[in-house]
């Protein structure tokens, strides 16, 4: 019955009917996760809570905003998008996330985590001054309640003088498992529930800020789902409420729920053989730095496994820190231990890292303190679109004074410049993309900014390059050309910052052609740029042009947005002629 | 005896002693700021707890982080910086904030709000880790406890398992007086410290995070202050403390008492005259445009009055947002509030921007979302140095897709500039320095992406300049060349973003020169590098090297950190030759 359905049918529903279409919607996500990989047991435990949802509320007059967003496709499903969900996250498909551009029933797209309650705050504030009405729900997790937004947004819940409805869906993960003092608060709330002990007397907190505080619930059972919405959308009517549901990550898989972690999201092998994970090499490594300096730590944000960092955190538990969603704090821990002769390493998706610019500027840099950041995915990450595409890390920390930033061309180089940060004392950034695809057979020592000649000899045509799938698309580049006896130089620009300032005054007579796994703007190239700007130099830049790159593969949308090798050759054919 | 005065000493002092000491503290506090400029009530209200700090903890040895740290004055005066503090926030003299490089009683670096409490943290943790052994307090007033960051560090308090001492200052301030529910249930506990309530009843939320709450006590009375932080150094050994004390903002001066936003800083006028704020400019003119608009809102984080707010707040109160110092929620809040039809202006300093990095590109931008950012303070700010400087703001926004940039050469373009924001439906930032000096004779209408040429005809080198104080300098250095018959274009740089490339092709032959007020990486002139790129052009880049930009005067800051009229005036001469 999932085909085609309407909002209006849903309501018309008898409960038998909204449980198999429960049932329909979980086989839908489980099979097509399979084909294209996605975020898996957050769906599968959000279903009958999203049912209930589209039972009792009208959207899309009615607003919902999902926190991440990364739990929306039971909502995908049941607004019109059934038709073209198996092109989920593929390029030209729907988005694994929520998008305006997709459909009316999407209000507000997310990604990062703790923006959904600020969301639906402005959403309803909107309502309100246009005299409008309707309601405004928002959807978060417990790993994203941890996130500083959660507190400012309440902060001025009464301030706003608004109503809104957030539905904090607790299942005790975040990827990880959910860590902090909230978290276990929501574990006293959950457990007195468990124990039939009266509810309000352990919701002081929420409604000190404002909100009727109803739960605890059992999210998966849409009976009680269909009833608590139903109440709690009346008492919306003159007050903000927080609707606190337990419910079972993975529900109705068992694979799933007995490994939530691990199926938080599916990840399908791409066409190229996979030969390592970049985290893996961080894991490996920072435990054998760890073995010979005690003062090396590591914090993340609820990414431990994610990041490799798992068998770290078990070595050495005393000197592991996650501190949950909480970039910015994070990012402070690392420059404060670091003042007091820690070495921390900070792990962290490159889109991530976006929440701690102003901390990486003043808190790390500008005290100019030995913190490494290791960032992971950086580069177009593919699937999952705009949100989490980490293209912009190069440009936001190029302008930072006082930091290094290295880009390794392969694993076995990530490596060594992991060895190479043991001994460096000041702000040092290392980023990477996910996957390791090849091992080249050079690997010159690391020294601060120090390129690697990857070609010896003549040619007139440079081609400097930083991260494996530049270095990878400039060889292959040089093959070709080679072939056609254009002689070209191929040189590995291990640092982003500071330049190889003596090699490039050296490249001064030749055609510079840059390639990154970056924005344009801002980015590797636009350094070059730079340098050269007094001398009149013809430079071509290969980088990433300037709008929001979507969903897709990693080596079509680079492709599609600027990076290829045929355009680098085609290029070079036509300069050097 | 505040000169030379040592640890030691105070400590042997009895408490009449003592009393003088803040008395003479105090004289030289308030002297001193009217002579150099700097923060005043929230320095004079922190008099009495500095002294007693000093008295019962052992500095260096325990560690002191101030939150913002503009309250540090007493601090300074106490460790041996007495005989500098009539260089405070002058060039080459100590700075108006805690610096690491200053003295080793100053042991972590702040500027913006909430790092204090996760910059304990990570110095305690640190500690722990080390096998060391002293305390470690973060003082923080109730403005900058409305921060996030406040949340994520209480957080991990107990996941981070060690002992630190939060002294949270509440004065009823941010700037402007302290909103939000926070701040309402200190006042609840503040209430129960009048009427003699038993105070542990209300202490539940910091308990909650595994704070022992401590107060509320009178922080302007120094032997009850001496008294518990006796008792809370004794407590620390066991667990972490929050001492929660009420002081008075201003406190010893009348006028300061009776004014405290109006004196929380004192800014000394420059040797230009001023003739208005940007900040004014801004207050009538979206006064004058809500009038015509209603879908207009205004947006700050706790800075309505310095921001020229106070008016529109005034006038449109049901469309007017202060959200405290909650910088990220106020962005997103301005996103949503845009999606549901609202045209919302978020204004805020530069430096405060960094906070949103994200919340810019994901929420306002990859939405393309019509939110206007009226970012002031930008370029250098001056006295208050490093974590206050506006020098990045273009570098970090430019990389951001769907963005325009647009730098007014003066108060009246600014003018227009906002008028045509009116009527520009996409993401929009204004960026603008604190001072309007003078009105340019030009002005022809803003069209985004189009630039204007402020001399007419010939010349071979073209100065393209943006802002004030850039296009200034271009038309000072084309006024001097002109004497010396070298014929000079200046072009006034309106939009950063996008480029005048219509205009910029034009300009191939040329000897082509930027002046922009923000640092050289990612900034104005490497985004006209990145143009020509492909044209093998020479261009010269007038703008900051890449360095962190200490305290000082505008003017001397901007000469010493490579943006002068001497500078311009020399290249031309050389370059044209």
């Amino acid at each position: 019955m999932l085909e085609n359905i309407t909002s209006k049918q849903i309501k018309e529903m008898t409960l038998p009917q909204l449980t198999s279409l429960c049932e329909e919607v979980r086989q839908m996500i489980i099979s097509t996760v399979y084909k294209n990989g996605g975020h898996l047991s957050s769906n599968l435990g959000a279903v009958e809570l999203i049912v209930a949802m589209h039972y009792v509320f009208d959207f899309p007059e009615d607003k919902v905003i999902f926190d991440v967003g990364h739990q929306c496709y039971t909502h995908k499903l049941l607004s019109g998008r059934y038709d073209k969900f198996n092109t989920i996250r593929k390029k030209g498909g729907i988005s694994g996330f929520p998008k305006r551009e997709e459909s009316e029933y999407d209000c507000y797209n997310t990604g990062h985590a703790g923006t959904s309650i600020s969301a639906a705050l402005g959403i309803a504030k909107a309502r309100d001054i246009n005299k409008q009405n309707f309601n405004v729900i928002a959807v978060i997790g417990d790993g994203s309640f941890n996130n500083g937004l959660v507190y400012e947004a309440f902060n001025s819940l009464r301030l706003l003088n608004t109503n809104i409805l957030v539905i904090l869906n607790d299942n005790g993960m975040s990827i990880a498992p959910t860590v902090g003092s909230i978290h276990e608060y929501l574990e006293v709330l959950s457990a007195s529930y468990e124990h039939k002990v009266k509810k309000e007397k352990h919701a002081n907190i929420f409604e000190r800020f404002g909100f009727a505080y109803d739960g605890v619930y059992d999210g998966n059972d849409l009976a009680v789902m269909i009833k608590r919405l139903a109440a709690v959308k009346e008492k919306l009517k003159t007050q903000s409420v927080i609707l606190h549901i337990l419910s079972k990550k993975g529900k109705g898989y068992s694979f799933c729920e007995e490994n939530p972690e691990a199926t938080h999201g599916i990840s399908i092998g791409s066409s190229d053989s996979v030969s390592k994970e970049y985290s893996e090499v961080l894991g490996e490594k920072l435990c054998q730095l760890a073995e010979k300096d005690s003062r090396i730590v590591a914090v993340t944000a609820a990414m431990t496994t994610s990041l490799g960092l798992g068998g770290f955190f078990e070595k050495y538990p005393e000197r592991s820190i996650d501190v949950g969603i909480c970039e910015e704090h994070a990012t402070i821990l690392c420059a404060a231990m670091a003042t007091e002769n820690l070495k921390p390493y900070y792990a962290v998706y490159s889109t991530f890292l976006q929440r701690s610019f102003d901390e990486i500027a003043i808190d790390i840099c500008s005290q100019n303190l030995p913190v490494t950041l290791c960032i992971d995915r950086a580069g177009i990450s593919g699937p999952d679109g705009e949100t989490h595409q980490g293209v912009f890390d190069l440009s936001f920390l190029n302008p930072i004074p006082n930091l290094a930033i290295a880009v390794p061309k392969d694993l076995k180089e990530f490596e060594d410049m992991l060895e190479f940060s043991a001994g460096y004392e000041a702000p040092l950034a290392i980023r990477y993309p996910r996957e390791g695809k090849r091992i080249f057979k050079q690997h010159s020592p690391i020294v601060r900014g120090k390129w690697e000649e990857l070609t010896v000899g003549g040619g007139n045509a440079v081609i400097i390059a930083c991260g494996e799938q530049p270095v990878t698309l400039a060889l292959a580049a040089a093959e070709i050309l080679d072939k056609e006896r254009v002689a070209v130089r191929v040189i590995n620009a291990r640092f982003v910052k500071p330049l190889d300032t003596e090699l490039l005054k050296e490249l001064k007579e030749k055609n510079i052609i840059t390639v990154e796994d970056n924005m344009l703007i801002g980015g590797f190239g636009s350094q070059i740029n730079c340098f050269f700007a007094g001398d009149g130099k013809i430079i071509k830049n290969f980088a990433y042009k300037d709008c929001f790159i979507p969903h897709g593969g990693r080596c079509e949308l680079m492709e599609d947005y600027g990076v290829s090798c045929k355009a680098i050759t085609d290029y070079i054919k036509n300069a050097v002629r």
